[in-house]
């Protein structure tokens, strides 16, 4: 089930994003936020050993990164090969930071020749102040 | 600064995933999701006005509707008027039902003439078990 563990993680966001909370404000945090949609073509040889090694770094940075507040893989349904990752970065620094990581080297090296087509998006947020922005991870 | 509402609703998901997690099997909950990726352009005379109602949409959706999981709205920052939302829905049938609701039967209705293109993209979550699902509002 992995149940405990997403209590577990839900709980420690709910006191992290207290304590952060009496620090500072947190609609600047917001507003340094890098939000990207990367647009990544596949070989189709590859994609289930592409899969396996996104899988694995995008795992490792959420975990290990407390800067990469989400990285959320998709493919397309009518066009498997046709990836999409939503990136969140809490500011510019996490995502520099990120680029310099044992796993996303890995990556990078690994998956090179089967990458296709790269595009990455910049996108900006429509801020919902009254949504609470549930990607966020605040430390 | 908004903390005591964000706070209570971190707690209040954490609560239900306890709740819920006794009861079924999340895994199960997980694949009948509904992802997607709506890609809008806006006449961008109309650019502040759209994004005041589906900022409007968007919050009373995940507010009110315990399928809508989330909706994330973004725009290129190279070209503002081409919006893209993350959706996620709980299942089809959840899906269904928003289409129903007053706040999204007013958006489609008001925005109209707004929207030069909109294209739908089926999407598949890339399920990294060992990732908590942070998008997920289970109830």
């Amino acid at each position: 089930m992995g149940f405990p563990k997403i209590s577990l993680l839900f709980l420690l966001m709910f006191l992290s994003i207290n304590s952060y909370s009496q620090e500072s404000n947190p609609d600047s945090t917001q507003s340094k936020m890098m939000v990207r949609i990367a647009a990544i073509e596949i070989d189709s040889s590859y994609i289930n050993e592409y899969i396996a090694i996104l899988k694995e770094e995008a795992e490792a940075s959420v975990r290990l990164e407390p800067g990469v507040i989400c990285i959320y893989p998709m493919f397309q349904k009518e066009h498997p090969t046709q990836i999409r990752l939503l990136e969140v970065y809490a500011n510019k620094e996490a995502y520099e930071s990120h680029l310099q990581t044992p796993h996303f080297k890995h990556y990078k090296e690994a998956t090179l020749k089967m990458v296709k087509d790269l595009k990455l998006i910049d996108m900006n947020a429509i801020d919902t102040e009254s949504m609470p922005d549930i990607f966020r991870k605040l430390n």
